[in-house]
């Protein structure tokens, strides 16, 4: 490994490295009530965009900055081909955790250091990755980075993407200083991927409830899910002098489809939520004229899913007859079922000594590189399950394993 | 009668006055969906409010705005006192329809042209009114103007309110041209109104299912009603990763109110309406922290309202505990059963022919003003019942036969 700069802080031990990276990120972006608010091409990105940068360059790295906008720090030359991949995102959900992301970048350098310590040999080049606007949060659909880089968004596609204020995408990027002329796919880039290998707060209390005690697991497959926008369309009138006998009232409707969506999915074995809502005119005295609510749901399997989301339909066309309202469905975004490459992940689960092998109901980037090289994912122990929370957390030793564990795989991959 | 001057429009013949102030109106605060957006101190309320004066002007009458911004168009002598005095509000909800306020001032002007033409002569001041801020679309609270006025509100509260943008009453009133420094209770106005009378929309179906043909009808009660702000507070987490068991979802307490409510309701002869919720952090992805719903609930007597909301309280409660959801309630106002003069009321029926007398659950500024002076109230049949909504509709024979029964109802107060 390339020795770091003269300049460079010092490197990995004990921790060291990995507190100071976090202790610099933890500021950015963190709203009064503790949450972080990171979305992509605002300045709290640009502020930790800044942030990894400065560790590319601190540590020696060739930093470069794709076409799509990730941020690549790479360890060797990366046009050799058949480099070993490892990062994730800097972006976070609306008052997101610090962990969602950040983790899986943190230790990728930590990992790095880790290396540099056991005076460990590349044979193949490395790379740290941030790939942006993971999270979807600003301009609703998510891994927008990945998507764009594998070809899965078209440049189009991405261009007619919005925000909240009607700011596009590309009006976003070049106000925070990127040429939003040549997004789009980036074979080549691609092409310098050998294996992609994230590391992830799991999302879930599937490691802290397993027999044993296992800081880290090994992702063996992402469920398919997909949203789905529920419209319940009723009759708007005064909630104080229309008789019930008289009323179409959607939000009764919506409400029978909220508790029939819980009940559909568990007698499935499946995820289904609704956690975002609108009202029209959504005034406290008057009736709904429209309720519009969005259903997530996931499912081990496709078929399984599909079967979730037409009964919740059924359920909710069934209610809305007796309650006067139209019910119109429509699918606004589906991942297929995601496995990751069997190899990589035995490989991976037994140089970590049995770590389990668990799926998730969550997209990631390393979902989407999976359709194009080969990926694996390495998933720190949670020990409430809490995500997309301001209370997300894991503890310090097990993000010491997860950089030990990384580093491992890291030096297996890449050394050997 | 005061002869109109030689430049005000023809007066009143065949509805010729009416149709013409109803489509000056028409057009005004017209959203493209065909609602209305007539919001208290916006420039489409502006308009409206120079709608008024152009037709006290036009008619000869007194024009004056009082401390608090209703507007009055008198003929003869307002300090004189004992006044009869009629009119309604010219502001809407969101999205409301062309009746609910303006057929009342309309209805107003066009009784006073009536009386004209039936060379009938006032022995007492007449007076129109137009309440500002009835609705409370934009600062919350309902009924601004007359509240202020009597002193139901104090100018101290009304200065604290703010709009969705955070601005304060005070500084729209300013930004409209209005002088807020003297809001408040004004007595010596009130001392001068011998008897209110508002002509208003039926704002449901009971003219139209009463036997018989009844297009005006006179109102007894309005009922105790009041909105409750019920506050759900889970555990935000992210929807594709957290398993049922683990989760305490907000949305399904909150759901499970809703359907409480329309059945205790129903139960009790109250009404109860989930007009407008909240959600944080309000990701399609992210299992909610918070949803805030607000009830809307009425009943014919204040002991059945204060037993209905207690149930609905209890049910989310006991919810609440299945789901690992906290659930707080905040009455957000609260109006007491209004019983009109009852002498006034049994006039008016008679006068009309014996006019069903009815009670409403919708609150009025006649429900404010009932506090401090004889107030009666007319109603103009609605077929469809459909009101806050851009399909809300009386039709013309109605409301000409509105227009006479006011007229009739002026005269019998005030001209003999």
């Amino acid at each position: 490994m390339t020795p770091a700069p003269a300049s460079a802080p010092a490197p990995w031990r004990r921790g060291a490295s990995f507190h100071a990276m976090w202790r610099d990120l933890l500021p950015i972006g963190r709203s009064p009530g503790g949450g972080y608010r990171r979305h992509a091409w605002t300045d709290a990105d640009a502020e930790c965009r800044a942030w990894f940068r400065e560790q590319a360059v601190a540590r020696g790295l060739a930093y470069e900055v794709d076409r799509n906008g990730n941020q690549w720090a790479w360890l060797g030359d990366g046009a050799a081909g058949d480099a070993v991949v490892t990062g994730s995102h800097l972006d976070s959900v609306p008052d997101g955790g610090a962990f969602d992301g950040p983790l899986g970048v943190v230790s990728a350098f930590a990992a790095l250091d880790d290396l540099h310590e056991r005076d460990a040999r590349p044979t193949r080049p490395l790379a740290v990755v941030n790939f942006v606007d993971e999270e979807g949060a600003r301009f609703g659909l998510a891994c927008v980075g990945s998507r764009l880089t594998t070809g899965g968004l078209t440049a189009e596609r991405a261009r007619a993407l919005r925000d909240a204020e009607g700011t596009s995408l590309p009006r976003a990027m070049e106000r925070a200083g990127h040429d939003p002329d040549a997004i789009g796919a980036d074979p080549e880039r691609l092409a310098r991927v050998g294996a992609f290998v994230e590391l992830h707060i799991e999302q879930g209390r599937n490691l802290a409830v397993a027999p044993g005690d296992h800081p880290v697991g090994v992702a063996s497959a992402i469920w398919p899910h997909g949203r789905w926008r529920f419209d319940f369309h009723g009759e708007a009138n005064h909630a104080g002098t229309t008789r019930l006998e008289d009323r179409r009232d959607p939000m009764l409707t919506y409400a029978n489809t909220v508790l029939a969506a819980r009940k559909k999915a568990r007698l499935a074995g499946a995820l289904a939520t609704f956690g975002k809502v609108a009202v029209e005119p959504g005034g406290v005295n008057a009736i709904a004229s429209l309720v519009r609510g969005w259903l997530d749901s996931r499912a081990p399997d496709e078929e399984t899913l599909a079967a979730v989301v037409a009964e919740i339909e059924r359920a909710a066309v069934e209610r809305g007859t007796r309650d006067g309202v139209r019910v119109t469905v429509t699918r606004e975004s589906f991942t297929p079922v995601v496995e990751f490459a069997h190899d990589l992940r035995d490989r991976l689960a037994r140089l970590l000594g049995g770590a389990p092998v668990l799926p998730t109901g969550a997209g990631h980037d390393a979902g989407i590189l999976s359709t194009a090289v080969p990926t694996a994912m390495l998933y720190v122990r949670n020990p409430t399950g809490v995500s997309h929370s301001p209370a997300e957390f894991a503890e310090e030793d097990d993000c010491a394993a997860g950089v030990r564990a990384l580093a491992d795989v890291l030096e297996d991959l890449a050394c050997r």
